[in-house]
């Protein structure tokens, strides 16, 4: 269920359960944050102490004493006495309850167990609850700040696992000046969780960018990776979403036989959820802050050409140098621009890009402003980014401090007009003079790095990019489907089932893909030699032939495989060999008999793969076969299903992407019939929850289709 | 040449030509740096105004007025006098001279004409000549600074190209209280270059860290490319050189038309150069203080092993997640560190690594102390990295400010104690507070990131590794070379020259490659299908035969080869095919003949090859065929030669490496026979300084040894 977080973040009235008056405790502290911060509702103190007065308001002794209605409660009392309490606030009709104490889930079972149980009494009186281990909430819509940090109102709303990073991220964004709409603490996740609040935030006005810092999802069941994703997907249409994600879930996946397992580390799964979802993920305070305040600032990017203006050389160098990393390409200026530059600077000024003042600012400051007003007029430039020494030529004479104020203003009124994103680095910020503090608040960030700088220009462009790929997979086709199949699929995993065994035969295996519309060749199972010599006489081309048991997994291990593959004689052959090896494999093994299918053509190899993730579920992956999979680990993962369209993008994740397009000379592969499989058995593992691995492995790709060679599929146990 | 900068940093008089009163001249600015920097010698002023008096100075109207010797000359002045001022230098017996003055090379060809010509003066003079377009220096010695940038003494000395970078990485180390010993912008590097300075600093013994700024080397010939790697591999065996390198070097490398010619961006050669020589590349002048910081207050490091202690939970796990990418390893604590820290801390603090104090310094501030001490008394831990809030507590109570600088004495004990490498983090350490200036300036640097940190603690284990990879080379043998190699490889190269030739063709080739010591199978080249028929049956096993012409590089565009020839006839047919073939190709090929060779077993295809580097000359490169090395250009660089040893080291930079060790149940390779293979190569390639590019591909690997399959070679036109 997603909740409304009204009450958490607008209610009207809020009581603070274990408010004190000793400057030592937390729920003095609270009380003080709750007072100084001047929250617009009613605010009442709660406390078992017999005090007169706490922060000037008469306390309760319960809650229930409160005569008018309460939206919110913060509680902050020792564990023993929380059950009674969040008993009491469910007869109040309390709406939300933030637990800011600790001593729960995090300490161990015992915790978990009383975790559970307040859950319990919050559900049963219709309350929500955040935390409990939380360091609570702020709102600037009605000056709530239930926390003990010192936050002030702006455009970001951050939503965090870590109440230590809310002190980090804070400390941040107060040196730049940027405050929260929303902010929350959600500590041990009991009951509400990121997607809650990603679903709240993106509706809240006054929120230009959502910050969360996760150190993992909290997941019942795979719901709840789902629920985030959907969440975040809605969130990034409307505004950016920046993340940082630490560590690795706690359970990993589940243990897996196969290679497509095997490879799906969980942290790899999130990171492609997060970029599926449109979330743009970060590595540090520094860096979500860097990004958040070009997003607060900057106009939104069109495209990804950026020009780079410099007074320092090797700024100008190292700035370009680093444009790629964040998918920005810095390109030539065309002719007339680098004409009209020319005009600007003196001779020796390289105008290519980047374009390079070098030395010509101290003669005349002006320059910074001509040049950047001819970039900015350039329809080929879609964002500037500039850096160097601006803010230190002040030091040399307070005509250029006036001067690079001047300057300064002009440059803020044409980026203004210009209606694109231009981002700083000076080498003089860590300084902080006025004019940089005048060009960061009046709408161009400005960083001490120019790794930051450019990183910023290229979230702006990501974001872009990943909502208009969102908007464009909204509207792209379904992949077809026959209608019938998930009937077909039950009955053939019941009868899998009901024999006792999670493994598919690979026979089952290619009928349960059938139904999915995968076009795969002919096969036919035989119990004889004679059956199968009749099979390859009646195929009229070279046949493979390979053991089918439930109790051999990988037949190239049990010597289950003949290729080539074109006589009676050799069929007869292949099909005693094959028993023979399987029952020298293991002597037990049930043998359902001996497949026999055309060979196919060769192609590329791929393996498209599905498994079932410990946060979000079934999971679909793509890579190329060989080494690639197996050295590399060179894969993309999608949270199933996908669209075709969004296969195709998925495709090209890979970094052997190129061995798709075609090298030494060969065709390009059928990348569309490819996305369609990678799509169509996205859609069998998200429709039939209870598959753990699907595996098709080489699947055959070739500029005009493709074949699936070989396919295992195991069903969760 | 080799030049003794004693003249540059040890001057005993100094001349400033071009000496001003004008406070808006770059005369004055430097007579003004000259003066308050108190140097310790004679300090002479040089002008042609008619001044009583510069700086206190009485000025010279000629360097040839002055009476005593002059060791150093700073000429600033206007670029058309330059001539004449630097031939009464030499006159005067000065020796060594610094031209601030711009307007030289980096203006276009007329300035290097100049440059050339100052260049030649000089030399006859017997002087040494820093720029022309330069800052000047600094050297804390005598108290000299020729340069306008207020800059302090310190145990760093740093050497770059820009001035301006100059500036950006004084504000950082100022920021530090970090300052230099001998400090150098080199400028247009007309005659002293990096590898002079690099020389003469690595024997100075008040830097404890050489710092580079690089844009690029200049370079005349591939010669002083080499004198850098000799100079920074020299340096790096006393203390850590590091190094920015931004932008690719201007030429790249040189055209070339086969594989491994066009793999070859001489940014890859210039990287794998820096780190063939232990030189740390980093990124930005940030990074490059931040390491420098660490080199500069921390013990060396005895392993990677590294324990992360902290008081945040999410930064604990952010540090033990940037671990590994720094080349360092966080496992588990041993069960009796464990149980020790165990003794200090609260159930509910995890102490595997990290170990997360979890809100009880708040009680006991000393927790960090005693699980210091455990730590750092664990002698399977390398080194300590602190992260969290510690600087932060202060603010809290003055209590606290106070238990926070006894700690961190404490602690600062124990880390000398210990011997092992310290960093920290601190999400406060923007505001430094006094604890972390404690801290920072008694042995333990604090970074405000967490990356920041993890990556000093992973160069300082890097240099050490480096150090013992540089001296354990210094000692590996050299690959066993046949005696007369030269000779018969000069025999066969001028042939091919006298032949009116570039490219050889695969015979000459292979001939080339057995004079180094390579084993090839033989191989025959014959004239007539009869012929050919007759090697085949001789050779008594399947035979490849291919076209042999000097007009037909690529073999198998021209349709030239055969493989698995077993018989008399199909030799024949082979025989007319390919000549056919060859003349369908190109009707005025010069054809040779027909190779004719063994069949080669099968095993993992590598390529080898040679190419000449633009700066650095002869370089050798390795990387797995096929698609490793067309889609994913995972190739590794060396510069040439490289013994076993080194060569050994080199097969394990490709991100393919668990291809050689054997994947899909396979032997491994014999990397011991590949390892001499590349380093035999890289000997040819620098022996015979001609050769334009080899490339042996593909090479088969096998588990006993490996054969070449081809060979291709082209000399420098």
């Amino acid at each position: 269920m997603t909740h409304d977080l009204k009450a958490l973040f607008k209610p009207r009235s809020v009581a603070l359960i274990g408010a004190s008056n000793d400057s030592r405790k937390y729920g003095y502290w609270t009380a003080k944050s709750l007072v100084d911060n001047r929250f617009d509702g009613r605010l009442y103190m709660v406390s078992r102490t017999k005090a007169d007065r706490i922060m000037g308001c008469k306390p309760y002794a319960s809650i229930l004493d409160i005569a008018e209605p309460v939206d919110l409660a913060v509680v902050g009392i020792a564990p023993k006495y929380i059950q009674g309490v969040i008993a009491e606030c469910a007869q109040k009709k309390v709406k939300c309850v933030i637990v800011v104490s600790t001593g729960f889930g995090e300490t161990g079972a015992a915790g978990k167990a009383v975790e559970k149980q307040l859950l319990q009494t919050a559900r049963q009186g219709g309350m929500c609850l955040m935390g409990p281990n939380c360091m609570g909430n702020y709102s600037a819509a009605v000056n709530l700040n239930t926390s003990i940090i010192d936050l002030a109102p702006g455009p970001l709303s951050l939503v965090l696992q870590s109440g230590n990073f809310g002190i980090d991220i804070n400390v941040n964004a107060k040196t730049r000046g940027l405050g929260y709409s929303c902010w929350a603490t959600i500590g041990n996740q009991v009951d509400l969780r990121f997607h809650d609040f990603v679903d709240y935030i993106k509706d809240d006005a006054a929120t230009r960018v959502v910050l969360l810092y996760m150190e993992g999802l909290r997941v019942e069941s795979e719901a709840d990776g789902r629920r985030f994703m959907e969440a975040a997907r809605a969130a990034v249409q409307k505004k950016p979403v920046v993340a940082i994600k630490i560590g690795c879930s706690a359970a990993g996946v589940r243990a897996a036989a196969s290679h497509t397992g095997s490879l799906a580390g969980s942290e790899a799964v999130f990171d492609a959820a997060l970029r599926q979802a449109g979330v743009i993920r970060v590595e540090s305070s520094t860096d979500l802050l860097d990004v958040a305040e070009a997003f607060v600032k900057c106009a939104p990017a069109k495209g990804n050409r950026i020009a780079v203006l410099t007074d320092g050389g090797g700024h100008g160098v190292m700035a370009v140098d680093k444009a790629e990393r964040f998918g920005l390409a810095a390109p030539e200026l065309s002719a007339e621009t680098q004409d009209k530059l020319r005009r600007i600077l003196m001779p020796h000024c390289p105008v290519k890009n980047p374009v390079d003042l070098a030395g010509t600012p101290e003669a005349d400051m002006w320059v910074f402003d001509r040049c950047a007003a001819v970039l900015l007029n350039d329809p080929q430039v879609d964002g500037l980014i500039i850096v160097g020494l601006y803010g230190g030529y002040a030091d040399l004479s307070d005509e250029f401090r006036r001067l690079e104020m001047d300057v300064a203003e002009s440059l803020l009124k044409r980026v203004k007009a210009s209606g694109k994103p231009v981002v700083m680095h000076s080498m003089y910020q860590p300084y902080r003079p006025a004019c940089l503090t005048h060009l960061s608040q009046g709408g161009i960030p400005v960083y001490a790095a120019i790794e930051s700088a450019v990183q910023a220009m290229g979230c702006l462009v990501g974001y872009q990019n990943s909502r208009q790929r969102l908007a464009d997979e909204n509207k792209a086709p379904a992949p077809f489907l026959p209608v019938d199949r998930k009937k077909e699929v039950d009955c053939i995993l019941a009868a899998v089932r009901a024999a006792g065994r999670v493994h598919l035969v690979e026979t089952e295996a290619r009928e349960v893909l059938r139904a999915y519309g995968f076009v795969l060749p002919p096969h036919e199972l035989v119990q004889s030699a004679e059956h199968a010599a009749d099979c390859v006489e009646k195929m009229g081309k070279a046949a493979a032939m390979k053991i089918v048991s439930p109790h051999i997994l990988h037949k190239s291990e049990a010597d289950g495989v003949r290729l080539n593959i074109q006589t009676r004689p050799q069929a007869r052959g292949a099909f005693d060999q094959l028993v023979t090896a399987a029952r020298r494999y293991r002597s037990d093994a049930d043998i359902f008999g001996v497949m026999v299918t055309p060979m196919l053509p060769a192609g590329v190899e791929c393996i498209i793969g599905a498994l079932h993730d410990v946060t979000f579920g079934p999971t679909v992956m793509f890579g190329l076969g060989g080494v690639f999979v197996e050295v590399l680990k060179d894969v993309a993962f999608r949270v199933a299903p996908v669209k075709p369209y969004e296969a195709r993008v998925m495709l090209n994740d890979i970094q052997g992407r190129a061995v798709l397009k075609g090298v030494r000379g060969a065709a390009p592969v059928d990348e569309g019939a490819l996305a369609q499989a990678v799509s169509r058995l996205s859609c069998l593992a998200a429709e039939c929850g209870d598959i753990a691995e699907v595996d098709l492995n080489p699947v055959m790709a070739r500029s005009d289709g493709l074949d699936v060679a070989d396919a295992r599929m195991v069903l969760i146990a």
